[in-house]
Parts: structure tokens; sequence; C-alpha cells
């Protein structure tokens, strides 16, 4: 099997503690997954990587993007270096998404067919055309463990109009991936390498902020018998209370069997929400980004608050991020030294406070698992 | 003691094998230092530090500036904040610089009288001024093991008459420095924690391109009996072979029993040579600067080469930076991934490159230690 997904327990709010076997390792639920744009969780070595966090299991899991790594180096490179995985070190698995996300949101002057989208490079303004085939091709170039149908995400706010329509063309898109996929499935770099075994392409429900779209979304796509499901288009712009509800009744009509993704979010303190209402998979680029913004996740009393490293009141302060961490920054580095380093421009304050908010997010992960266990 | 220099062998060509007893360490000659201008080895984390090189050993000392610290973050707050190891969290041997260089080559607007040197800073055009004693103070709060006395570097090229009497005034503020240093030095902040140890005031010995003035330089400041030499003011634009030429002449003046440090060079079979020629100690960015531009050390048939890892040639190249390195890069990372981590602009390949050309020089000086053993 190319994907084994089990439950071992399920929690009166719906949190489910699992294990999912890919065919680069086993991943246990629920998990954060950070994300890696160009093959690379930025400023964070791989090896660092692989020890994040209290546990020191490290990183699970990590995303790749398609479209920057379609643009650069190219898929085809990639593929020639023997897929993702054997192109950035990284043994354990992988999750690209399908490219939607980034050409409506990164790219210029998209135009939008049926077919796919039209767009120019945020890069060079170069001309590329996505379609849902292509997606798959880039996508089996990259060998991620579990790879993510060709979408269209609505903007928002949208009306309910434009969201069915849009949502319309992402079940089609969905049922051309999987078509593709299908067909295409051995094409992937360690097809051989590892017995066969392939990759795994989960859906992506839409539907805007509308709950019947949701449903309606959630229903076609579960017809399509995928062996996962996320939940797209949510982290918008919409306030945090749509966010919850759409994921809460979205959840309902996902397979309890299947695991079940949320794209895009959060704080600390939402992804420990989402991951006990049923959500068995999440990743961010907020960690990372806001490291290399100076802004670092702490536990005051139990509740995760950021704080603003650049702050004067922690010129001279000795203690370290979080005295509850323990985190391989927070056992060696003062709040002081890390606001000089970012106060200076220097490239080592990116990298001490992405690990730490990495590690601050695995470890949320790690309790939430605890606690599913009961 | 607050420094032990004990030679156990001289090799024919003048090379030493030595050992260098600081109070945070003991230090194996020659050796190379990595500079942490600001407190930082530019992108690389101090627990990567500790274990570059083939023996794992790591960066048996490193350097700081004391014109960049005493700017930002200022030498008041490291003071404060328990000296500049303690502020960075690295407990082996340091040494910091006078800021004379840094004051000549990066400050605006600077006036020089015989009582220091006017200046305003490169980072906010703010007013300063650095006399000898002020050059004490700061390097006594900062803490390093080992200090320099603060001198003036004269230009490239320079006449007879400009470098005589740039060294005379070099002179006087050695005396200078020294006479403070001896006043003050019980105030370095970890002085009773190490059981009343102190720093070690190194002289620089000047003379520009002139072999009879590096002579009375050497001899002058061998009068004032310091417990380490530097030879200074090279590196500065003149041919290798003057490079060559002027520490070679200079080490003839200099005591045998004490260590000999040639500041700010250089390529790595430079610094081979020069270790072979009887210098003890050197320090430059070469490697991280280079490192962070793309340009990696390797060494073909024995001799070191360098490469531009920017070049399409290695766009798909699956082999390491150097086959014959075995760093923590070299052994998991591809020629091809540190292009496109390069090409990206992605953080991680400067933190990648620099850590290799780091390893590639402390690899360098573990090699001629081998050698010079006997
Ligand atoms: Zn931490
Ligand atoms: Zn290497």
């Amino acid at each position: 099997m190319s994907l084994e997904f089990e439950v071992s327990r399920t929690a009166e709010g719906g949190g489910r503690r699992g294990r999912l076997a890919l065919p680069h390792g086993v991943v246990e639920t629920p998990v954060f997954m950070p994300v890696g744009t160009a093959a690379t969780v930025k400023a964070v070595p791989q090896d660092t990587l692989e020890v994040l966090g209290k546990d020191g299991v490290g990183a699970q899991i990590i995303l790749a993007n398609t479209y920057h790594l379609y643009l650069r180096p190219g898929h085809e490179l990639i593929r020639r270096m023997g897929g993702v995985h054997k192109f950035m070190s990284w043994t354990r698995p992988m999750l690209t998404d399908s490219g939607g996300f980034q050409v409506f949101s990164l790219s210029k002057l998209r135009k939008i067919t049926p077919d796919g989208v039209e767009f120019r490079s945020h890069l060079d303004g170069s001309k590329h055309f996505f379609s849902p085939e292509h997606s798959m091709a880039v996508q089996i170039a990259l060998g991620a463990d579990v790879m993510m149908v060709f979408d269209e995400c609505v903007e928002h706010p949208a009306t309910y109009e434009r969201t069915r329509e849009s949502m319309g063309l992402t079940h089609a898109w969905a049922a051309r991936s999987k078509d593709y996929f299908k067909a295409h499935k051995a094409e992937v770099p360690w097809h051989e390498e590892l017995g066969g075994k392939t990759q795994s392409l989960f859906g992506i429900v839409q539907g805007g902020m509308y709950a019947d779209l949701r449903r309606e979304s959630a229903e076609r796509l579960v017809e399509m018998d995928l062996p996962g499901y996320a939940i797209g288009g949510l982290a918008v712009g919409e306030p945090r209370e749509v966010t919850r509800e759409m994921i809460a009744r979205t959840l309902e009509w996902l397979p309890k069997d299947k695991p079940r993704y949320v794209m895009g979010v959060g704080y600390p303190d939402e992804i420990e929400e989402y991951a006990r209402m049923g959500v068995d998979m999440m990743d961010c680029v907020l960690p990372t980004r806001a490291g290399r913004h100076g802004l670092v996740f702490v536990r005051v009393d139990g509740v995760p608050v950021r704080l603003n490293i650049k702050k004067l009141e922690f010129a001279e302060d000795k203690g370290p991020i979080d005295p509850t961490c323990g985190c391989m920054v927070c056992s060696r580095y003062s709040r002081g030294y890390l606001r000089h380093l970012f106060a200076s421009g220097e490239a080592l304050a990116g990298t001490l406070l992405s690990v730490h908010n990495l590690a601050f997010y695995l470890d949320t992960m790690a309790r939430v698992r605890a606690g599913l266990a009961g």
C-alpha cells in the first residue's frame, strides 16, 4: 500500500490520534507540516529539522510548493535528480500542493479557462500554463508522498454564485487530476526503488464560506474515493469563527477513516483547536515567516502569545525566548542576543527564530497527540 | 597564568606545532580563527561551529570585532550581559581586534590626532572617538581571551615617511594600550569567575611594506614584553610575494616563545604557507564572505581551487562540493541543490556554503598541524 491510515482513538470532541504510513515513512497524527517552499524550510538546515522539538523527533513530514519548484529549478531537473527527496536530501515523507493556490496568489495576468490557467511567473514575467494534467505531471516528477488535486481558489469575499461556479470547476479539475494521476502514477522517480509504491492524491474541498456548498463539495469529492481530503480556501481573510465553522461543517461530511488536512493554518492555538476537532494534518508558513520578521511564539500560563524580539525591553534579557520551551535555541541563546542578531540584520536571527517557532509548533502538536492518546 | 604558550616542535621551514592555553580553553596551533564580526560567525549557529571539520573538533577560537560590537549592541550592554562569551553563548576562547582597522576602513570622516581617532559610524553617521584607552575599555568590557593594542593602519600604498610616522603613532598607542590594560585588566566581566585570570594583550607590528620599518616596529614592541604579537597592515592590496616577504622578515624579529598572529589572511594556500613559515594564528572573513557570494573552496589534486556554485554546469551535479571534504554539507547535499538554493536567494545557501568553507579552512590547518607534529 502507498498510504495506510489508522485511527487508534477518537476523543469526544472529534480529535483523533492516528498513524499515517507513506512510502517515505510513518507520520503520527495529528501532525503539523513545516513548509519548505523552494525545497528548503527557509533558513533551517535539514539536520536541524530532523531533531526539532522537545522529543527530538523533528518534523515528520514537510511540504514543498509545486508552483515554486516548477518555475525554479524546474520539475524535470528535479526528476532527473531523483525527485525532491533526493534533491534536497530529505528522507522522510513530503507533500506537494497543486500549485493552484500560488498561481492565484503570486502570479500575474492570470487567464482562467475550463482547461486551466495561463499566468505569468512572479520571478521573470514569463508565460506559463497550468492544467490539472500539468499539475499532476509536475507533482509526479517532484515525487512527494502526497500530492494534491489542482483546484481553483476563489477570492474572498466571493458571492454564492461565484463560489458555486468556481467549486464546479474545482470538481471537474479534481476528476481530471485523478484520471491523469491514475494513468501516470508509475512515473514517480522512486517507483521501482520503493517496490512499486506510488504517491497518493488528495482531494480538496472548496465552497468558500457557504456551508451548503462545502457539503456539496465534500460529497462530490468523496464520490471520487480519494485516499485523503483537504479543506482548502480557508484562512483567506475571513473571521476566525467562520474558519472554525467551515472546518467543523466540512469534517462532518468527510470519511472518518481517511486523513483530513486543513491547508494553510494557522496560529498555535488554531492548530491545536482544529486538531482537537478532528483535523489530522495542517501546514503553515507562519512559524518560519514570523521568525524571519522577529516574531516568536511563547506560552504564557499555557496560552500561546507572540512576542516581537525587536522590542527594546528584550535588549538585556538574559532569559530564553520561552522558559518552558527547551528547544535548541531556548536552551542556548538569550532574548538579548537574539534581539541583537535581529537588529543587526544577521542571518543567524532568521535561522534561530524559525527553529524556535517550528519547535513550538511541533511541541504543540506532540502535546495534542499525547492528550488524544487517552 | 592567563596565557601559556608552548611549542612542542619546530620544523625546518620554521613552522611550529604549539599549544596556547587561554582562560576559556586550549588552542592547538597553528590555528585558523573564524571571524564573528557582530558576535556571530555570519549565518552559522554556534553548535555547528563547535563540530566543524573532519575531526569534529570545530572552531577552537573565534574572533569578534570591537568596532562593530561597540556600535551595536554596545560594549556596556555586553558587559552587563556577562561579556561576549556569555552574550553569544560561546564557551571557547575568543579574540577581539582593537577596532582600529574598522575605524580606518569602514567609518566615515575620520580625524586622526595623536590622542586618537574621531569618526562617524557607518551605521547611522553618529560621531565617536576611539583612543587607545577607549579601545582597551571596550575590549575589557567585551572580555575576549585575547585583545589587541589600538593601532593606526596605514593606507596602501604609502610612502616611507608616511609609513614611518604612522608606525611611530602605533608604538605610542601600543604603550598607552598596555598602560590602560595593566590598570584595568581586573575589570573583565569574568575576572572572579575564572579565579582571577585576565585577558592577554597582543601587540601589532606595523611598518607597511618596508622591511627595515617592520624590524624597527617588531623591536619596539618586543621591548614592551607583550604575551603575543600580531603582524598587521598586510593583505591590503600588495602583491602576495610582498605579503610573504614581510611576514618572513617580521617573524625573524619576533620572540620564538610567544604566539605570532597574522591578521586578516587569506586564501587556503596562504594560510597553509604562512603556518609552515611559523605563523601560529590567522583569521580571515574569506570563508564566510565567499560562501555568502556562492564561492566554495575545493581541493583538486591537492591544490585548493575556488568554484562558483552559481555556474550552470553545477545545476544537475549530484556530487558534493568537494568529494574529499566529508564535512556535514559535503556528506549530505549535492552541488545541484546548493546551486538551486543560491540561485533562489535562499538563506540556507549562505549557511551551508559558509559551513563547508569554514570546514575546509579548519581541515587545512588540522592537516598542517598533523604535518608539523613530525
Ligand atoms: Zn524554543
Ligand atoms: Zn565540505
